[in-house]
């Protein structure tokens, strides 16, 4: 019965917390995290109550003090700055000295006798002299001496206790009754910032090249580096890098028959010449890929590569280990499938398979290697398809080594599965951004991103277009729907990216009502002319550097959708905790003609009254508007400029 | 590694559930049970499930299925009939047969051979073969050999497998892979209908008397349960009837110094004459508590006797227990205050002391002891200034033994503890209700107790009036006051009560400001006079007749409001969930003047159109008005009429 003396105080409703504790918390380095829990126990002691906050791996606890607001709430924060996964809870106790103060002073107070109380005291005193610091030891007895020699008299004993030296004495050394800790511990994955703010550009590189006879290279994005650094972008995530298959090969435009000069596509992964592990020979050496890392470091730009779980009918694996494949059963292994449709380029693996311990430690061999050659930053394609246990077991191994590493999941499925992909650990994950185009569906999904549960864990990457995703406005709606789709995912989110073709606003489908490219990268080599028009590098240079230029754009949770009239006109804003810095978009998200509306901005938010007047900078013509109040006029015309995106300086 | 092949489906978000299963969730037995969870996997196998439910006490469970509905949520019910603690769970598991039989049709519909499907459907049948009952053999073996016979012919294939017998000896005989069952087991407290309908009258045994000088006692209660009976009240609750201290005693009016001849506080417990097990000597023996008990029963009326754990200074505890207790230094025992203000007749129990274990075990005895005198119900006082692990302790120790039994917690706390104290274990909690007076506040309070999540495990109970409380509403408002509120009670709330005198609007406080009453029962004997004016008696009767009558009023959570736009007018309802009978309330809630007001009611929910007739008959008068339409007229006068309770006939 040991037990219930221990717990004798509630703590409960810890926060933040991911399922009761399940799953970690995600947070940013240097991020300050606001602590809220319910504390209390019966009776009318005083308790007392601190953070306790370590990393995982380390066994010294650091402190932070609880404050009480009402309703038996209690609130605190710290601030971590090392990217690296914590525990965290909250501890609370009766502190009898304070108890024994408050009550005594009021008896004193009321003149009433305290010689019981000071003997009552003088005992708990004692008792703190066991665990005081020798600093302190001299002054405790000297109160203790002073509370004997006043015998009790209520107006000598209060002008003890209510010295300040003693007060301080007690509150820099409490006595803790009853301590009780919350359980479980919660985890805290603290992330480094590129894990919040991040502006990916993805390119294929075998079509950096300027003719299809001449296949680009590792070698030639090398050359193509200075290009993506002046677009603005900090992260070039390249697709498989691998050898590709030839069974069954996919010809251009999905075909499923390929010619002889097909490349291939980059997820048919595995041929003679290597799996998971190898590098395409077309493609280069592992000198030429330290090569490209380096000066893409060099120019603030970090590597991310693409990790399909998936295999080729020529891969390796497929011979070494066919007991990792589903196998049928005349002994030949199964296609991935979607019956009736076969797809007979590529062998799903079998994560469930009696050798499962030795697959998954394979495919967790595949990150490492990869580590191993300088890459932090993975794309992991279609994890829904493989166990959801398996990335939590996968992901966490690998980042309790290697805390920087950032995955981001590919993951078009149900919401749920997706939230689930980001508990399980993946740092940034795919969205269902490409379709929401209305006024409406953003505000909801944006809340539904920004403002939920889910963002205690989960950071989604708006991509304006990917291989797969030329969503139906990019089609239809010309330059304007491109300008608009980057301005809304760069400003939207802080996390954001394109894939190569996008800035030349190329938007031909393989056929109508596809969301396919035609003649896409993913089957074919292409080659681009980096000067034709519509063109979008100069805008796309701007917004990223206006991203770069503006912390309130570098953070996800903060942002907020001001009112206005039009459903074509949205108006939103991003703005530092203490407002010194405050960005507002006004957007129209047609792109087929001019509209114009009132915005409402919530000028006491920022710190100015309803009517003052103040200076909104256009950040992208660098045009400076004097507005006044909270209602100004905005007009849009997607033929001359879409969007505002204004810095508001007072 | 073997568990990530055991957890490959993924549950969450299993509802109902309270902090994530730390404690058990509350239902009355004959309760429906929806459950909810979140239900995925990787892939696109079919995904069946099943709720699981057992006696905690026992090994077999129960099964009950679980359907999706979109989004990955499944949904499932299931009713318990019987008053003791259960659990439930999830399990969930991939259905490689079903999943066979979707693929292979499909293949079959696009006329593709599907010979090497047969061979993989005719292992996964050999498979069941092992787990299935005997009489589905030969069916199985049949199949097997068509199967065979069919050679791959796909509309042969078709054939067999769109066969009905075929799919019932799948859906039958699951396979279970991958069977995965959410963690941990849900707690599901079934209790009995009193817990959730229950209307008490709380009076003290020795004012049941007509002199002074002739105190009332357990005989003379059973002369009174005519008058409860008559009343229409199906709970008797009476203070504490221990033997009462002398020592500090209190005297009339809560006076310091007593009278020789003033009885004392039932709630300064113990005596020479013995104490918490014992009964007062002049309030009678076992064998009349006995007789009381049972001439009650059979009336319809269960006793509830108070158990307050606090000690007189002439309590037995304190010669034999003397460690239970707080001691002072010069070792003798404190008194219970609340610095400057220190309470002499009561000693505060130390259930912290170095040997609480000993006195947690006798504080359970206590209740073990009433139990076996044959009651039921506990109304417990000041729960909240005892540790709350005590009560989790003990409550749950007891109903595993006696699941029938209902604590009633007297917790006048913050909303915080007074919860944890339902999650700990108390069926039913007194509440805020005499101080909800206005329309705003009796809507938030009601939607707060019965539309939150509380809802899981907290029930209140409504005392228009205690031996502690008579509200200023009372006090200030009169006879139409004590209506309003009596009905607002008991038609609000499926647990109300009353102390005795409400029902002669007793009203006069001991002084101006106060909330206590004049000439309280806690410290005289008092002698009521049943024939005087003002006299309640008759509504009591008819409300406490129309809740029997209408199965409407014995739920908790089916409270709705309906609009009305008079602040002093409130209109609500509470319906069956088949319809089959709806009761509406219009209350003034002014006792100073008439109000009158449209209402308007959601008649599509009642299953009526909108422009539809109807009959709304006023169970106080029987007097029956005929209503149109959503919006009707209302005016009620407190000097005539305070309220309609309406049934509605269509």
């Amino acid at each position: 019965m040991e037990s219930f003396i221990r717990t004798a105080i509630i703590i409960e409703r810890l926060s933040p917390s991911v399922d009761g504790g399940l799953f970690p918390v995600k947070v940013i380095v240097g991020e300050t995290i606001k602590v809220r829990a319910a504390i209390f126990k019966d009776g009318h002691e005083i308790i007392k109550a601190n953070i306790k906050l370590k990393k995982k791996k380390e066994d010294k606890w650091t402190y932070f003090p609880l404050h009480s607001t009402f309703n038996n709430e209690w609130e605190g924060e710290f601030t971590v700055n090392e990217n690296d996964l914590f525990v965290y809870t909250v501890e609370a106790w009766f502190d009898p000295l304070g108890t024994w103060l408050d009550g005594t002073r009021k008896k004193c107070d009321a003149q009433m006798q305290v010689q019981s109380e000071v003997l009552e005291g003088v005992k708990l005193l004692k008792k703190l002299n066991e665990i005081i610091s020798l600093e302190h030891e001299n002054s405790l007895w000297r109160f203790v001496k002073l509370l004997e020699l006043a015998e009790g008299d209520p107006e000598k004993v209060n002008k003890i206790l209510t010295n300040q030296d003693f007060a301080n004495l007690i509150e820099k050394n409490p006595l803790k009754f009853l301590l009780t800790t919350f359980e479980p511990e919660l985890e805290l994955w603290v992330e480094r910032k590129k894990a919040e703010y991040s502006s990916w550009y993805e390119f294929f590189p075998r079509s950096q090249t300027d003719s299809v006879d001449k296949p680009g290279t590792l070698k030639s994005c090398i050359e193509r580096l200075d290009y993506v650094k002046q677009l603005g972008f900090d992260v070039l995530y390249l697709p498989p890098i691998h050898p590709i298959g030839k069974t069954n090969r996919k010809g251009k435009n999905n075909s499923l028959i390929a010619d002889e000069n097909s490349p291939g596509s980059p997820w048919g992964i595995g041929s003679h010449e290597g799996g998971h592990k190898s590098i395409h020979p077309e493609l280069g050496s592992f000198e030429d890929l330290e090569e490209l890392r380096l000066a893409a470091e060099e120019k603030g730009i970090e590597l991310a590569l693409d990790i399909a779980i998936q295999c080729s009918p020529d891969h390796p694996y497929v011979k070494e280990h066919p007991e990792w494949f589903y196998q049928l059963p005349d002994g030949t292994i199964k296609y991935a499938e979607n019956p009736p449709k076969k797809y007979q380029d590529i062998y799903p693996l079998d994560f469930n398979c009696e050798q499962a311990e030795a697959l998954w430690h394979e495919m967790k061999d595949i990150f490492e290697f990869w580590i191993s050659k300088g890459i932090k930053i993975f794309r992991v394609d279609n994890p829904h398809t493989k166990p959801f246990k398996f990335w939590e077991w996968v992901i966490r191994e690998i980042k309790l080594k290697h805390p920087e590493v950032i995955f981001l999941a590919e993951a078009f499925t149900m919401p749920k599965p997706m939230q689930y992909l980001a508990k399980a650990g993946f740092t940034q994950s795919y969205t269902y951004f490409t379709w929401r185009n209305t006024k409406e569906e953003l505000i909801e999904y944006m809340n539904e991103l920004t403002k939920s549960e889910a963002t205690l864990y989960f950071k989604g990457n708006f991509f304006a277009n990917t291989p797969d995703i030329l969503p139906k406005i990019l089609q239809e709606g010309g330059k304007p729907a491109f300008e608009q789709r980057l301005i809304l995912a760069a400003t939207l989110n802080s996390n954001y990216g394109i894939f190569q073709g996008f800035e030349f606003c190329e938007n031909k489908p393989i056929e109508a009502g596809s969301e396919e490219y035609l003649d896409s990268d993913k089957y074919e080599i292409k080659v681009r002319d980096f000067n034709s028009e519509p063109n979008l590098t100069n805008l796309i240079s701007v917004v990223n550097s206006i991203r770069r230029d503006n912390q309130a754009l570098h953070y996800y949770n903060n942002l907020e959708f001001y009112p206005s009239s039009n459903d074509n006109i949205l108006c939103y804003g991003k703005r530092t905790s203490d407002n010194s810095n405050i960005i507002i978009v006004v957007i129209n998200i047609s792109p087929f003609q001019a509209h114009e509306d009132t915005v409402d901005l919530p000028l006491e938010t920022f710190g100015l009254s309803d009517n003052a007047t103040y200076e909104m900078v256009d950040l992208i013509t660098n045009i400076s508007y004097k507005w006044s109040g909270r209602k100004n006029y905005v007009r849009l015309d997607p033929g001359y400029q879409s969007a505002h995106i204004f810095k508001l300086v007072r």
